[in-house]
């Protein structure tokens, strides 16, 4: 969570999601998801690691990355939202307090706290690698962790833990001190939250020294190239974003949270100019970022390839985590959408249906005959994983689903933006709501007011770029910057109904996105679909769409808004030459046998089985 | 080269190249290639780390990878050849006597030698790491540099170092030894080779237990998953070619070496089901291998994307070594076809026009605003550079292209089968004959026979795949199965002219490839073109190509067959949107401005300055 004292929009935190899909989601998360990440830390090591530190001649760390401790960090910030909100599981709770004794009692004299480094046997020794060993990433979870702790459960047991070793980072890379950054961005916008929950200066200071000394060579390039930590060119001198697409967004995640902070417009001229870039020419139809699996990199503009797609889970929270600080920063519905799309798409695909596995890498097809590594860190299962040999993504996905409900409303003056639409309630010092909404299945919303501001006061309904023909209580309504502005003094027991039309639509691609010529996606309100095999009579490769199709599809089940379907021209079977020689006459167009169709929304597929997806169809 | 004892054609070693493209290559090999790449191993520290081993308390290896030994194998190989066909160079003759004296001075008492793991200092010990350790890869390399030192100058000297080396092998992973692989095969063909040259069966029975051991789990997977080294599954239970490319050609082509000495049928099986499977679906138009830089492996079947074909210049080299073992162990053109087009693009297009820098990977496609990957390990030169820290593929390149004289003619019984065309001189024991022609720029091919076999004799002379109306000596003429052949009671001084137009074709993917869908690639006789942004008027991204304007194409400067100039249009700038929405009117086509544009062989872009380039451009 976020708690601006600057910017366009203040973020409201006294939402509940009271229904609906966020809803199950939320649910899911604290009956399936968080219990087995427990169960996973647990299995793995991540409190062993902490916990061996206790006795003499500690066993040897487990696992082949220094920043395990992360994945407590994260755990630990989601159950505090969760526990914030009630969350009364008694195993949950008991970890939540083990985790915070063991890091109470591990934490070094001066402040440090790492399991990794702490080990007197490591290989390396505290501050020695700062490329690689991830020291300051891991400061920034324990900040977050601390931060939501303190806010929603009043515990400031970890808060004090993380001050220190905060101040500890002050007293070494401060002002004057040694000029260093850490290889993985993180600790940026933790340490300006910190500066948030406390006040204290230096750590916002702390926060931007890192944002500014960032593309100065402070890092050793080995088998990675600076791009790869975004350290070959100055934040602000960035020509699109780069490199390791988690570190990307991490960092300018955390760059948003500094111009927030300390009203830098050069910051700012340069995130939006990132940001613009990244959307124009380096987004998923599906919100994901990251074209590659070769160093989880971003990838070139209009390099998007939908089998190869890398579209990381955890580059998605980021993504989402850069949106909503965007949002705030400017009061632009632009990075809501952005946001939304994510949420909706690349974010929830990464978990299963179940709540028990993740996906690491979010491809946009699966090939039939698609061979899916295996090996020990690969892992063998062909779909989601119950875990990673590098966890990040699992807990990451935990405490965004946690405090999905930070997103949703936001501030300024007399109005109040409602940025997300989901059944819930909402309350801020001015007035409290209620909306009613089976979102994103359908567009109906209804806004209640429950408590009246006693003054003229305004909503701000969040138009999204995909919808055609709102209406406003029944009538045509216009937007403007995707905002629907309604000035009333209102009154108890007022209520709105925005209409947001979700016919189902077609998308094509810039003509420069060579992976996706000459192919359609399917998309209904924010939510892209899918066609699994399991659900088409004929290969999805062979399956050919026409524009009609496409606006003639229909919800599959009336009253169930989840699957479509449409008609499709089955494509005759294809000559076996890879690459045909072109002839004079134009190609013909085959006559296409007709099938029907089920599409499903891209964030439910995989949980039948490993076979043949495909996000883009082929167009006739 | 290959001499088999058996197959369906031998490979006639007696051929000259003395004219034309290949000859400019082979002089360039010399003149330029050669001495460039003693140079650079010299600098790296290759030579260093043999001779560091003859003093006491050596100082440390140089490089990375324990495999550097091989860059002086490849390069000695290459200089076996060349100096057997009486290359002069001082220098280079140095370099061999300076590295087989040192080679023979370094061999351990048992015959082990490799200079990372003799070192006493080493963090390994010998045959500790099989999967990494590349020892057996090393031994291959020495091998065949031994076996062309034998052959081309009759000079034994490596070929003892060699045999000892093996002998051992023998005695350590012979029949009853040690179940054992080597994690990057390459010693399996070299093992044939040895045989072939000593007549020792333990060669032969040493790489057939290396074929057939494979894929029985005796290498140790960590980071890699056991597709990587090929070692997922028996090698004739291989449903395609999978994991690192030129590890998978390297044990293809040892696999067909293997089959060709001992017969074994279901060798010969699954490597046809290997190979057909690979030109069907796995083949870039350029004859390239391998999509994915990560892992540098093969890809799924259909996963062919343009900008990040990794297409090694080695897994170039590795297709070709399989192609011709393919044709000699089965007389079909079709493999000829391959090899053809690997040597004319993919192979080619890894060297510089001025024969001193190289491309590692071979995209098919470089964006605008492509970031170049830099840093120390991937270097900071924008196309081809000078040297890698894994310098695999410059030596690769050189002893390949000494070596294409044994590419160009096979026979069996009273046939004699002209496999490539370029000006030259084959001699055997039953004929003499000269060729004439400039192909590949033109498909001219003129034959005179310099001494007749005195009794009916067959020409069969091969008709590439692309080639449509074909003549001889100006009538039509039909080809069988690839080849057109002609028997005759011939006399000296006959003559024979066959004709291979070579009009300018286009070629269009396959519709499950969906990288290169809706686009036009370019042809000529075996060459691959390509547009550079130096060429044209308009961003090589909004050039469209229709089928006429590629039918109509033609060679650019009359008299000088490199480039052709083609009309395309030029697509209206797009709109910014990277997926727009579909509507119900089919996108009607804008107008498009006309302009001439050239296209050069893929073999030659990139080298004048990193800007944008295409080999598949936009269809209309």
């Amino acid at each position: 969570m976020v708690r601006t004292t600057a910017g366009a929009v203040r973020p409201v935190s006294g939402v509940r999601i009271t229904g609906g899909l966020l809803r199950q989601w939320q649910d899911r998360n604290r009956q399936a998801t968080i219990p087995h990440v427990i169960e996973e830390l647990r299995a793995a090591g991540n409190v062993d690691n902490l916990s061996r530190l206790l006795v003499a001649d500690p066993p040897a760390y487990r696992g082949r990355y220094p920043f395990l401790d992360t994945d407590l960090y994260k755990t630990l910030e989601g159950l505090a939202y969760e526990i914030g909100e009630g969350y009364a599981d008694e195993g949950a709770r008991a970890f939540f307090d083990e985790i915070v004794g063991l890091l109470q009692r591990v934490q070094a004299e001066d402040g440090y706290l790492n399991s990794f480094f702490q080990d007197p046997a490591a290989a390396k020794k505290p501050w020695e690698d700062l490329t690689w060993g991830h020291e300051l990433y891991n400061l920034g979870h324990l900040i977050q962790a601390a931060v939501a702790a303190n806010r929603r459960m009043g515990d400031d047991r970890l808060l004090r833990v993380a001050i220190r070793f905060a101040d500890l980072v002050v007293r070494r890379f401060g002002e004057g001190g040694e000029e260093a950054v850490c290889g993985h961005p993180e600790v940026e916008m933790a340490l300006v939250e910190l500066y948030r929950e406390t006040g204290d200066r230096d750590h916002l200071t702390q926060a931007r020294l890192f944002v500014d000394r960032r593309g100065r060579g402070h890092l050793e390039y080995g088998i990675m190239p600076p791009e790869y930590f975004q350290d070959h060119l100055p934040f602000r001198d960035l020509p699109s974003v780069t490199g390791h697409a988690v570190r990307m967004v991490y960092l300018a995640a955390g760059a948003t949270d500094v111009h927030l902070e300390t009203g830098d417009r050069t910051l700012l001229e340069a995130l939006v100019r990132l940001w613009d870039d990244m959307v124009a020419t380096k987004l998923y139809l599906t919100g994901g970022l990251g074209s590659r699996h070769s160093d989880e990199a971003v990838g070139d503009r209009y390099e998007l390839p939908s089998e190869r797609a890398y579209s990381e889970t955890c580059a998605a929270i980021g993504t989402m985590q850069w949106a909503w600080r965007m949002f705030l920063a400017t009061g632009g519905a632009k990075y809501l959408d952005v946001f939304e799309r994510v949420l909706f798409n690349a974010y929830a695909v990464g978990l299963s249906a179940d709540g028990k596995a993740f996906f690491y890498d979010n491809p946009l097809q699966r090939r039939p005959d698609h061979q899916q590594r295996s090996g020990a860190e690969a892992g063998g299962e062909p779909l989601r994983r119950s875990w990673f040999g590098c966890p990040c993504c699992p807990p990451n996905v935990v405490r965004m689903m946690a405090q999905l409900g930070d997103h949703v409303a936001a501030e300024r003056d007399d109005t109040l933006f409602l940025a997300l639409y989901t059944e819930g309630r909402v309350e801020t010092a001015d007035l409290a709501l209620t909306v009613l909404t089976d979102y994103p299945w359908d567009g109906d919303v209804r806004v209640t007011i429950d408590r009246a501001p006693g003054r003229p006061y305004a909503l701000a309904l969040r138009i999204p770029a995909w919808a055609r023909d709102v209406t406003l209580d029944g009538e045509p309504a216009a937007a403007e910057d995707g905002w629907l502005t309604v000035e009333r003094e209102w009154a108890e027991g007022d209520e709105l109904r925005l209409g947001l039309p979700m016919p189902v639509r077609g998308h094509v691609s810039h003509p420069y996105l060579d992976a996706t010529r000459g192919t359609i996606g399917v998309a209904r309100g924010p939510l892209v679909y899918c066609v699994e095999q399991q659900d088409s009579p004929a290969s999805v490769d062979d399956l050919v769409l026409s524009a009609a199709g496409v606006l003639d599809a229909k919800i599959a089940e009336p009253g169930d808004a989840v699957a479509l379907r449409a008609m499709a021209g089955v494509a005759p079977p294809p000559s076996e030459e890879l690459y045909p020689e072109l002839t004079a006459e134009s190609s013909a167009v085959a006559e296409t046998e007709k099938v029907s169709v089920t599409l499903v929304p891209y964030f439910l597929w995989g949980n039948r089985g490993p076979e043949a997806m495909r996000v883009w169809l082929r167009a006739k």
